[in-house]
């Protein structure tokens, strides 16, 4: 048996996105988005409603960074989601997190994050509220990477959100490898 | 430091999102879809190259059913995203997996894939490959939901895949409760 649960904007897994941009004064500031992702080969998208000043700062600085959320900075990537840039004038401080300038884009690298997709807008749009940027390029911290420069995911611990229970999840045990050609089909 | 790995559309998690239509017979089609995701409250976008036979599926019958690959469809979930509906005509035959219709919209339901989203087709752009569906309806089977009727993560057991080494892992171990108002912050 199934059960409905009606129009719900869920699924898993669902990533934490943790945008970054600069005011028209270049002080950064930063937002958690949980709608978005990879949109194409080179580009992302991600649902911004037009009162972030986030999406200020893009329209203004015509690019952004999209960090992924990781375990070590679990409270400041939800804190993000939380607070406004708008009436918060300190939230970033309250982070912790440094900021420098990426180096490709005219948007903040948050030092303490350690992938990142630096990326310049391509549009955005008020109405469905989408912002669409092209990747620039993804750096990535060395910390996170195998001796032979893969992602290495036990350093890295990015985090997944679940939708329906409100919690955050790191990552598990590997389920399988992709592209197994379906040797194993009945 | 950090390494520069250029243009890269690589996210932390992605999603394994199985695309199910029915062609103009009837006949149920499947494919595995990685770039897509929520688009916003009420509604999905994926990216699928027009040559695909869920695109001419999805035009035709103006609907589509998204679910997530679990664990324990794995073999099926990684094969669908290999085989293409256009040159296998038995595609659907291999993976073992059953089809009945979707209660909300014309598309099929893979009913050993038990969370799907019901959604009806807004648009689809040849161009930037953008498939836009409006979300009818989250259809669960009961075997991966809680007593009381919340999605139970163990039992569900969705799969994320790694786009830098081309594995696919389960959830882990929760990391914090998201909303948590940064009280530990420093």
């Amino acid at each position: 048996m199934r059960k409905d649960f009606g129009a719900k904007p869920w699924i898993y897994p669902e990533p934490v996105l943790i945008v970054a941009t600069y005011d028209e004064n270049g002080k950064p500031n930063a937002m958690n988005a949980a709608w978005g992702g990879i949109a194409d080969d080179t580009q992302v998208s991600v649902c911004l409603s037009p009162e972030h000043k986030t999406v200020k700062n893009i329209l203004a600085s015509k690019a952004f960074t999209l960090s992924i959320g990781d375990a070590k900075n679990l409270v400041a990537c939800d804190y993000v989601g939380i607070a406004s840039g708008n009436n918060t004038p300190n939230k970033m401080e309250k982070t912790g997190w440094h900021f420098c300038k990426a180096a490709n884009v005219n948007a903040p690298l948050i030092e303490e994050l350690p992938f990142t997709l630096e990326c310049k807008l391509i549009s955005y749009d008020e109405k469905t509220c989408r912002c669409w940027g092209e990747i620039i390029n993804l750096s990535v911290d060395e910390k996170i990477l195998t001796a032979d420069g893969k992602i290495d995911m036990q350093k890295f611990e990015p985090l997944i959100y679940d939708p329906c229970n409100h919690f955050y999840y790191k990552f598990g045990e590997i389920a399988g490898k992709a592209f197994s050609d379906g040797l194993k089909l009945k």
